[in-house]
């Protein structure tokens, strides 16, 4: 191992709960591993240092960025191109690897690699599908990522080498890998975590718009179908706008999934609703179940 | 307290987990209660004997409710009429309770209400919203009911020392307590526990009925979101055909919130988009947090 590897300098560029978890997590996974978290408001660093998290915060981009191995950027979507942009200007360290925490890869991730090229930098699209519907780094945990899957996003310039190293950063981390291209996740993606979040903004309004006060009844059921509904609007519109395409596609099967529904429950087919159910158990019943694990992906 | 209420005889009809949860639990709420547990099968009867369950489990119903003070009904909806029936033939308990734990009240209360007249017992609904996405008495737990939202729904031939006993009965097991009419229950339910198990349906279907393998990706969000779409179909059938006047004007909104966000998507109104999920946002965290309750309702 090189001391580059043994001893490297891993920049984290947003300070939000998969900022803030993943300095934490790396204390554990990479002990010897010197740690920088950068943050665009004097407010956050000064929260980093309240916190007593394991990274050196600082306001300053080049500050967090100069001789780093991995860049991991860990902030909105919708604010990467920019950042990369100037994370290309400044002097990183040998076979710097930028990868990111995003939940869109697709053009963005073709972007962000035509960005870094000729620099001597790579980048490389991650998406460990872990988050909370509690946003901000006051709710970080050192085992946020530990059993969630993590996608990780090659392209054809992407080198065997470096995507083995993404893959051992984030195995290291506890993750469960899985490769596919940008596009494919981001098909994925929007069938298995942006629909559902989308549906579940749906179902707490069509409950609740007309009588709030139902939700004194509320069960488990409720709580947990409804869960990711909390997640921040800003971050989720950012999310949309960048899958709109495969979201919209996968809102339309939605709608004419509950027409099919409504028409059985209307007509009282009682056996046609027993097959419809017994159709999405058998889905969701292919689940591994195991530990839980509580992200918003 | 007489001898009867410091030693009652409770009798559980149906031994899933909900049965099989309040056997557990009463033996903590009330150790000196003799509890009896009816199975109609021998194998479940052979099932609470190899679990070793706190009660005497029997295929008799005549011995098992004979002389009880308290009949806990924990089978499916569909079969409560049937039961009570049978019940209101036996020598009960003096001033023997009947209750509860279905997901569906309106017109059933009613007309078990109807079956115990004059018998000197009387029905009493309830619904502990507690249970699980798995069934079957392998799956109790004395913990079940801690925490759970109990709604109990008298009728305006209810006493109100009657209301009480049943009140104190679930507070002694751990449940918060809500009371209101059987017509109103049905209609909150059908907000926050029925639409949300449809839904959860809706949306494993949407996913994954035309690719399957995405299911690969899956993190939090889509675990939780659609948990409860791995409940008993024909458990579920009934509860639909019970309260389908309710459950279809909450598909009928859900069809409405859907429609109108797959048109902001589309037009990806930027604005809007951010203002539905705000809104989604907003009732949803009026949810109180606390112990998360895993519960089917």
């Amino acid at each position: 191992m090189s001391p580059t590897e043994s001893h490297p300098i891993i920049a984290i560029a947003g300070p939000g709960l998969l900022g803030g978890s993943l300095a934490m997590a790396l204390k554990h996974s990479h002990p010897t591993a010197q740690v920088r978290l950068w943050a665009r408001r004097p407010e956050a660093v000064a929260e980093i240092e309240a916190l007593q998290l394991p990274a050196k915060a600082t306001t300053s981009l080049s500050e967090a960025v100069t001789g780093a191995h991995w860049i991991i950027l860990a902030t909105p979507v919708a604010v990467m191109e920019h950042l990369v942009t100037q994370i290309a200007r400044q002097a990183l360290g040998e076979n710097c690897i930028v990868t990111d925490v995003g939940s869109v890869k697709g053009d963005l991730v073709h972007r962000l690699e035509a960005l870094l090229e000729g620099q001597g930098a790579r980048f490389i699209g991650s998406h460990p599908m872990a988050g909370s519907e509690k946003a901000g780094i006051s709710a970080a945990r050192a085992d946020l990522f530990r059993g969630a899957n993590c996608i990780i996003t090659p392209t054809p310039k992407t080198s065997a080498p470096d995507l083995a190293r993404v893959s051992d950063f984030w195995r290291a981390l506890g993750c469960r890998l899985l490769t596919m291209s940008p596009e494919e996740h981001d098909q994925k993606v929007a069938r298995i975590s942006h629909l559902p979040h989308l549906m579940a903004a749906v179902t707490t309004l069509a409950a609740l718009r007309t009588d709030p006060e139902a939700l004194s009844c509320a069960g488990g059921g409720f709580r947990d179908s409804t869960r990711v509904a909390s997640g921040d609007p800003d971050l989720w519109t950012g999310i949309v706008r960048e899958n709109k395409d495969a979201i919209a596609a996968r809102l339309r099967d939605g709608l004419d999934t509950l027409r099919e529904l409504l028409e059985i429950v209307e007509g009282m087919d009682e056996g046609k609703l027993r097959d419809f159910l017994a159709e999405a158990k058998g889905l969701r019943d292919r689940l591994p179940t195991g530990a839980p694990h509580y992200g918003i992906d």
